[in-house]
């Protein structure tokens, strides 16, 4: 022990957060600076990041906390939160999630820390599970076409008006909404419709649809009142008017009434939170969206598909890409990216361990209280909706306020509907005691009424008394598919789920390289709260002042992520980065309008740009114009000054990434948000690459108006496997009043800028987007501090210059900064290889799964390139690892060069290789067998992709998005 | 939806959980009662089991609780606990559990369902932890040789009094134990001793060693109030009265100071508790245990050691098991049988993750926080303790009744020492303001304590000022070993820890059929309660009203546990089977002498008898005589009667397990209890298999006066991979006053009946033994209730007489009972394939692997046998994929029979196959690799072995117990 001198306070050991978080110890950060030729971090930093932009205070974000003290804060938040029994309804309900999903799904890093399945032969599992979930949603919806997941509720409606003006050939201009679609759904269709040219009437479907032109109709089914419309005659109506039918649909209804599908709707949409996902204060859950046939191919969002590999195996994937944004860029008519895959997978996972008997017992039993509720009412005289299934509205007249109250004190939050009436909604978790409890609360502890009495036994009986009609109910046979009949005890639940996980290549086995989505770690500490109940059961317009734990926690989060990026203030409300540069774009746009720019229709956008940006400009009403980028890599900037003065009067907004898609810091990024303000534009720049910024430069202070975070990137949410996000925004002060708001539920007074109503209307369904993951993001901030966080961008930046540095005698790295630095990713081009050898990007990216690695990022944002992001989490020796990978990769490709193997029968084109490869006793391929599997030697973490390469264009040419029968599965 | 009538009642669906803890749905039980040719279960139970031990009466246990309900009941209860910062030590300290340990290995089921690794090519995962544990112990306690850990500290303790008797060649009979001893443990040592004719000395050693005859000596370093005592010196006077020394030794103490090894111990001992594993009231956590290596093949418990397999690769496995009671039996010194495996992996990895480094940081600062405690209170003058740690026995006279309620009122718990002092140890979690609240506490709010000046900077002054001698501090390096500073970031350890995972078969796996050890489901809400920081972050001498929620918890399993077995009192405190094994007769012994049949010495045991149950009998004083079976399997009730009658004035105790070992209800049951009684002796019933008995017969109404329970078999405690387990001991009333005590934290008032303070001693560190993982059973009781525990026994008989009736065609069925019934288990018969083919029960055991399946129990209770129990949680498709897989093997040996195969060289002998294998490109075996690695089809969830066959002997030839050299490793 070395005789030292130590101050007391170092004792705490406040930052050992910071040496778990980054991989590489100090040691091992000099030895990588060495190689670089740098003196330090610090120099290293100086050399890279252009000096205009360069912070000159340190971060304004308190000193980092332990693991235990960040927790302890949290916890005591935590217990501000009140959890009261939710009876609001409105697209939320309690629910039990099964222990075995929440402990080894929701709660376990195989599952949760995967990303996007775009490698599909090292994400079989998780494609498995969103295929048995599309399913479900096909089966409980009736529709022949289902997605992965959407958003929310509220925003697939938004959707779903998209695709019915796409679809539809009609002229006609007025999308109609039933007034009793929840009312936060209309709100976001609204803020949508905006800048799309689309008229949205809201009124009574059965009285008032032929008075508009329509192309669409959007229902709710059960309406948000619990009334259970005669969905059928307004589809006939429709259909007479040629205007297409969306149906917001309760999963859970579902069971026990007539699907969308057989009813005839063109769309079927709505939340499958209820399906064993907590609450959370409003996400994230996922969304269901579903379609006829005839839409399959312009349905938003991510469809998984079967397909074959390579050995004719069948294989799952994401089918028809060519429909998304980063295909059709501009041309997209949606932005949606993420999606809510975690969530989705578990709620067809309850699906699955319910079953088609158990989501009955379920679904009648909701019902069945409901009707002893409604009778029980109504024996006293209190009149309510007299069709339902698991809502009540009843009529209190001017007891409102009391009765209000008075569930109150009984821990019990209910529905305000206008002045004289309460909604009360049951779900999986009311017990007959909750139902004797509401009886006491509404008629008064004197009411006498016996449950049992109150009950009907007889099913048809009860049925008919809840107002349900005969042709009303479900007759046909749900989740018939194996699957959904194998896994109802626990154990075989489990195996599954551990079958499936081990499938699925995730952050628990090695690096995930991935170029702009920022896969670093997502630490346990962050993820613990995630659990709490205090934060996951409780409903998003629950009164603010049970959810003070919430608010204060939210409210630190903005204000750290203010300091961050020196912005004025903030909107949590976007849920995923997609969704914020939309909200973000909408802020510019309404700003411009109320100041007299309305048209200001032009949003420059880089040739290199992420396909969300036009897609996202298109959404808001801007016409997007190309600004071409230098051999460099960089924005021409004479380009685009000529587009500037070009478009000046008509320039709304520049788009731009910072550091670039290339993964350069430019170094007039002050000049180019000149030129644009100059001709009075706003500058809207992407926060997807904010990984190398943090500590280093705010975007709102060199130059920017307005940013989205993605906080599932850089500030440590999960990436679920393909979702959820998290995309809030941050503004300028002058944009600060254009920030979305939410009329269910207001959030002027938690941004420190006060907003105007008016201003801007919802964008997604939940006042704080998906809230429960939150803290996850406090977590990571609160842990590493000022001073960590600083460290995490720096050593992101050295790690990504230092796979650059071993890599440049290999490959040709794409484009560089100054000093001949990248920024916190490097692009390797291919293209000189694949005209050399006929190898392309794909053929390595397949092969590095055989060495154990997951792919970097294909073909974006230039086409025959890799994009590596190694984060600061990776040590040195796992970035070696992938290293050394790549360079014996690229002696592979030697061998392709100079004759040795075939161009068509290397261990390129056939990777990835597969326990069939190594069984094969027909082998005859040029090299071994060991060769093939074990190229970097047998190692202990073999990983062994489940499929051998997947065939996309034979899935999309056979499109099915359902569990293959039997036969074909096993 | 059929018009159905359904009392309201059954909606409540508080079965749910039944339907997932049994494996076969009705349908299922249904089809598998067809092959028995049973009408009912009901009926296959009556034509099961004698008729003379049915239960008349439905099992007085409450209905049963869906999870939520059952959830929602304990979280009332663990509200009830008050979790007080803890200063009272004594072996026990708060610290902090890494959450990537926490979460991915103590509530990780990969981690937790493992059996133990009795099959080590599919156990490479745990057994490289459990070496990791070793390694650590061996670095800090400088000794040769640690096992893989024993139960606590105090049974650590008397297992080495039983050492130095055996391994001493003195005849002296004295065990002098230092009186800083921890209280606790010299209970347990006192317990231990009385029945092994050795004296125990509680004394000063510095002044009275030599006045006894002493064979061993034992310390504790720190002492029990914080003194670093001269070890040396003592070792030094010891050796010269040829006595051996164990000294228990603080983990994290022996960072700072010179390790037991070094200073000459025999053999070192202790709790690795505060090594991230939190107190739990008691437990489980891991002791560890080590000693010089010429003790090495007489350490009690399990060693894993480094062997190779039969490719010649580096294999670990379980050495030198030929120690061990299950092959020593009555010669057996030791009876400990679990280990504490999980515990004992969570604190290896908590060493891993902090590394040498880390681990001088903690140990540091809480020496040097202590530093400034106790500078602080003398300057007030407040005397103590002249050398520390982390522990000051304070002396505050007349006011220790004061301050001890002034720290209560301020949620801390000090411990009582004599009338006038107070005992603080500080740890880990203690922070600069608890040592300002300490200083407020003691000596009062206005005492003006300035933290920074009390402080000592520099290292040599501040160890100085502590009373550590320059010849009492570590100098040697510890955990040197590369796997100790590779894994300190926390994606680095997530990717250890899940390598490690995914090497080993555990339940979520597939079937463990392992015959006794009735490997059921472990259930998530089970699991759930087990890490509340209301259960997890209790002191085990937390004063009691602090503890109200675990004494209603514990009264209300107990209760439940006696209603089951027919008993009248009940001991929580054997941590493990062998341990109640042993209270169990101490209960019995205590009651004889005290009924002035001290003479009573003669256990008679069965020849099919667990191991375990002749080494408890020895460790009690008892001569053991072996009862034979008949060729039915059945004890021989001639003989039985014959010895009783032999041995009738000194029979004390018949041991015999039921339904018997051999997996049969024996008929005469009643009439053996009824011989043993009518010579005065008592009957313990070994309770390892209650799983066929819950609901439909019970012990203590059928004859039997004391059994054990496995809390970790019929339960649902899992299995941990080793341990932990729980043995509670029901007892009749007239042994009720002679259930085990507890000086330290008395227990009289829990038990339904009065217990003796003097009847018997602690035989375990804490007074409820493993109490923080009881919630898993009290949970695991309520919610199958009354019907469903009785189901799960049924369902259990069930499957097992469905696996017998579909061998028996293939295999010889070994035991049967009435009506040609097997009862939960069943032995198939491998001697007579052995003969015919050469083929042993081994092969067929490792054949299975390569079939996705965990061997069944080999050998045991029958030489040759394979003993299977399937468990009620497996369902019916599981159970037929099993035995396919058997029959299959089956065909396989006959080809070894007929010659097709030579006997030396076939898929059985090979077995299990590996990656290597079907790498291998000089494969020349008569059969395909396909047929090696693939026997049941290329499968989804195939299990791949790390390792080939594992060769024992040569490990135990060349016994390592220590992490190979980075070398050898890679």
């Amino acid at each position: 022990m070395a005789v030292e001198k130590q101050a007391l306070e170092q004792l705490e050991h406040n930052h050992a957060f910071t040496g778990r978080h980054i991989g590489p110890d100090t040691k091992e950060q000099q030895a990588m600076l060495n190689l670089l030729g740098a003196d330090s971090l610090e120099a290293l930093i100086k050399e890279t990041v252009p000096g205009t932009i360069h912070m000159q205070q340190p971060l304004n974000v308190s000193n980092s906390m332990t693991e235990q003290q960040a927790l302890a804060y949290l916890r005591s938040l935590a217990d501000q939160n009140r959890v009261f029994k939710s009876y609001i309804g409105m697209g939320y309900h309690n629910t039990h999630v099964p222990p075995v999903i929440q402990r080894n799904v929701l709660e376990n890093p195989g599952w949760y820390t995967a990303y996007t399945p775009y490698q599909p032969e090292i994400s079989q599992g998780r494609l498995e599970a969103l295929l048995n979930y599309q399913q479900m949603v096909m089966d409980l919806t009736g529709m022949e076409v289902a997605n992965a997941s959407l958003l929310d509720e509220s925003t697939a409606a938004a959707e779903a008006m998209a695709l019915c003006r796409r679809a539809n050939r009609s002229k006609h201009s007025v999308f109609f909404v039933a007034d009793d679609v929840h009312p936060q759904t209309i709100e976001v269709i609204q803020t949508r419709a905006a800048n799309m040219g689309i008229q949205v009437v809201v009124g009574n479907p059965y009285t008032d649809l032929d008075q508009h032109e329509i192309f669409g109709v959007q229902l709710q089914y059960p309406g948000t009142y619990g009334e259970i419309g005669d969905i059928a005659s307004i589809i006939k109506q429709a259909r007479q008017q040629k205007a297409m039918v969306s149906v917001a649909a309760d999963l859970l209804a579902l069971v026990l009434l007539k699907s969308p599908g057989e009813l005839g709707a063109d769309i079927a949409l709505g939340n499958t939170q209820r399906f064993g996902v907590p609450m959370g204060f409003g996400g994230p859950h996922a969304a269901y969206f579903a379609t006829s046939a005839r839409l399959k191919r312009s349905i938003p969002g991510r469809i998984i598909g079967v397909s074959v590999d390579s050995r004719g195996n069948q294989a799952l994937r994401m089918a028809m890409q060519t429909r998304e944004q980063h295909i059709r860029r501009e041309k997209a008519t949606s932005n949606i990216c993420t999606a809510q895959a975690l969530l989705a997978n578990m709620a067809g996972f309850y699906a699955i361990y319910h079953g088609a008997r158990g989501l009955k017992i379920i679904a009648e039993r909701v019902h069945r209280l409901t009707t002893i509720l409604a009778k029980g009412l109504t024996t006293f005289g209190v009149n309510c909706n007299t069709s339902y299934f698991d809502t009540l509205t009843i009529q209190v007249g001017s007891d409102q306020n009391t009765v209000y109250k008075k569930a109150l004190d009984s821990g019990c939050n209910l529905r305000r509907v206008g002045n004289d009436q309460l909604g009360i909604s049951l779900d999986e978790t009311t017990t007959r005691e909750d139902i004797s409890q509401l009886f006491d609360i509404i008629l008064g502890a004197g009411n006498d009424l016996d449950i049992e009495q109150l009950d009907i036994k007889q099913t048809d009986a009860r049925i008919n008394d809840s107002g349900i009609q005969p042709e009303q109910r479900r007759t046909d046979a749900i989740l018939t598919h194996p699957t959904f009949s194998r896994y109802h005890s626990e154990t075989n639940m489990l195996r599954y789920l551990k079958q499936l996980e081990n499938k699925d290549y995730s952050l628990t086995h090695g690096m995930i390289p991935l170029g702009s989505c920022t896969m670093k770690l997502n630490a346990s500490a962050e993820m613990l709260p995630v659990s709490w109940p205090e934060f996951a059961n409780i409903h998003p317009f629950a009164p603010r002042d049970q959810v003070q734990g919430y608010m204060t926690m939210i409210r630190e989060l903005e204000q750290d992520l203010i300091n961050i990026t020196g912005y004025d203030a903030l909107s949590m409300q976007p849920n995923s980065g997609a969704q914020g540069e939309y909200a973000g774009l909408l802020a510019i746009r309404n700003y411009q309008k109320a100041n007299g720019q309305a048209h200001r229709n032009i949003c420059l956008i880089p040739s290199s740009a992420h396909g969300t940006n036009p897609a996202s400009a298109v959404m808001s009403g801007l016409e997007v114009v190309i600004v071409e980028c230098d051999s460099n890599g960089n924005v021409d900037i004479n380009d685009l000054r000529a587009r500037a003065e070009q478009y000046s009067e008509r320039l709304s907004t520049l788009m731009i990434t910072y550091p670039s898609t290339h993964g350069v810091f430019e170094e007039d990024i002050r000049t180019i948000c000149s030129i644009i303000h100059e001709h009075g534009g706003q500058v809207y720049m992407d926060g997807a690459n904010m990984n190398a910024l943090v500590g280093i430069a705010q975007p709102g202070q060199f130059g920017s108006d307005v940013s989205h975070l993605n906080l599932h990137k850089t500030f440590a949410i999960p990436h679920g496997g393909g979702g959820p996000g998290m995309g809030p925004i941050g503004v300028k002060q002058h944009l600060a009043p254009y920030l979305p708001n939410h009329r269910v539920s207001p959030i002027d007074r938690v941004s420190p800028v006060e907003r105007k109503h008016e201003g801007t209307g919802a964008v997604a369904a939940a006042p704080f987007g998906s809230s429960s993951i939150l803290p996850i993001s406090w977590m990571y901030i609160k842990m590493l501090g000022q001073t960590g966080l600083k460290k995490s961008s720096e050593v992101a930046i050295l790690s990504a210059n230092y796979i650059a540095g071993r890599l440049s005698e290999h490959y040709s790295v794409l484009y560089r900064g100054r000093n001949n630095r990248v920024a916190h990713e490097c692009i390797i081009d291919i293209r000189p290889i694949k005209d050399d050898s006929g190898i392309t990007e794909e053929d390595i990216a397949k092969r590095l799964m055989d060495y154990g690695f997951h792919a970097p990022t294909m073909s974006f944002p230039v086409a025959g390139t890799l994009m590596i992001e190694p984060t600061e989490s990776e040590s040195k020796a796992e970035i070696d690892r992938f290293v050394d990978a790549l360079i014996a990769i690229r002696q592979e490709v030697r061998k392709v060069e100079n004759g040795e193997w075939p161009v068509d029968n290397n261990p390129l084109v056939h990777a990835p290789h597969t326990l069939a490869d190594l069984a094969d006793s027909g082998w005859d391929r040029p090299y071994s067998r060991e060769d093939a599997v074990f190229p970097a030697g047998t190692q202990a973490g073999k990983y062994w992709p489940a499929v051998n390469r997947v065939d996309n264009a034979f899935g999309d040419r056979h499109f099915v998005c359902s569990c293959p029968s039997t036969e074909v599965y096993r």
